[in-house]
């Protein structure tokens, strides 16, 4: 029997209740060593993940979607960056949902986010994603009880179909504490390199703090399931953070092997004059 | 007066012919060393690259766009690799152009291309572009020639249509030997990890190469401008290529110099509570 993986410990089973106070955001637990120590395994696990993309993009028939989702300065612009720099950027898309244009307005809320659903061999991480539209949207009462139950449903029907069709789908949710919340937006305010990601309306969010924990736990709950799994990732610790998140990618396409396709007929031996 | 950047070694000017069989694919010219001093160069031109990147995306009111073209297995996939790994990926997209589907020979042939167009901040890779349907359409004779002068027209006023609104263009054509051509068809041919990469219908291409060259030669010379020039960089080695490649990108972003943006009004002195 193989050993349980790693990103079992984050992995939000189905059918449970997700209490997110009970998730310390600040722990270490399971990581191999301090900081320096979690460091060098993350090079490891990088590595490891540059040469799994490397196969999924050769056997090109299959597919991975990762979904970002956080509090506002909740990490996902710097896991990103510090999960995928060091892989083939050519078989990875970053997808970022902003607040939606008029004309994503018209249309249903997985209209856009269908259009970026990774293509054959491709990697997409979504930053931000479909799960706005459960999580912002109900925090502001801008729609019904029924209408956010009627979305996890639809939610887990889209994401059944990715799936089915060939799209590995994995929710990763990075938890951080109110405290290392206050501690960012602050930095965002101090250090001129970081002061275009302010946002005063983050301030007006930041007082929604527990509605958001609440909705969040409400749509992970309804939509974690064996195939389209979310993980919560302790997120005050950047380093802790993107260890795990590299053991989540890793453990995820290992599962799925990816392989270099064989030789098409008649080309073993050729010779090119 | 500044000194001359690096790049300009490579730049091709305006109103000049092209001689491609005058450019040593397998040249050294103007590399701080050997292989090794090279590749420590170009390990300070990346971090350089990554720098100017953030910039340019947390500036986000313009964006580059980098057109790569070569000979099959010129290493236009090698060159996006090594040059943006460790560059945050949520800021560079890589578009790669295939054969067209039915939906897109209904359009125009700038009409995939400009979908892909980089937005603002952004910076938009193309393996392959609408060159190709000035180069392989050509070779083949499926185009006449009248056609091929309206589309350089075409590609110019497209081009100047992106630049004059806030992007910025660079060309760069990888330049390699038949020679070198041949043994890494070779090697896709002799090496499971890159047998996914071989295409039998390259060795019929490989026929048509004095074609190839003097269609990238009328296409450079018709395209190449001030404001989207082409470059010419020798490609059979790929340390000197890839320097090359970063010494291009870092001297183009250089020179549009993107900054963080200034604090908005009300930020400075702002207490997160």
């Amino acid at each position: 029997m193989p050993s349980r993986p790693v990103s079992d410990r984050w992995r939000i089973r189905p059918r449970t209740t997700v209490d997110l106070a009970a998730i310390d955001p600040g722990t270490k637990a399971g990581a191999p060593g301090d900081k320096l120590a979690t460091k060098d395994a993350s090079a490891v696990l990088r590595a490891r993940l540059a040469e799994l993309q490397a196969r999924l993009y050769a056997e090109g028939s299959r597919s991975l979607l990762v979904v970002l989702q956080a509090m506002d300065a909740g990490g996902k612009d710097g896991t990103v960056r510090a999960v995928f720099e060091g892989v083939n950027p050519q078989g990875v898309r970053v997808a970022s949902f902003k607040a939606p244009t008029a004309q994503e307005l018209a249309h249903d809320f997985l209209w856009r986010i269908h259009a970026q659903a990774p293509g054959d061999g491709e990697i997409a991480v979504f930053n931000r994603s479909h799960y706005e539209d459960v999580l912002v949207v109900r925090v502001h009462g801008l729609v019904g009880e029924d209408v956010v139950r009627a979305r996890f449903r639809r939610i887990r029907a889209f994401e059944e179909l990715l799936v089915g069709e060939g799209t590995t789908v994995v929710k990763i949710m990075l938890h951080i504490s109110p405290e290392e919340q206050r501690t960012r937006l602050q930095e965002r305010v101090d250090d001129p390199a970081k002061r275009w990601k302010f946002n005063a309306a983050d301030l007006a969010e930041r007082e929604h703090w527990d509605a958001y924990q609440r909705a969040f736990e409400d749509a992970i709950a309804a939509t974690t399931t064996r195939d389209a799994p979310w993980y919560v990732v302790p997120g005050d610790r950047n380093w802790y953070r993107n260890w795990a998140v590299l053991n989540i990618l890793v453990d995820t396409l290992e599962r799925l092997d990816p392989q270099y396709p064989p030789a098409p007929a008649g080309v073993e031996g050729t010779v090119v004059e």
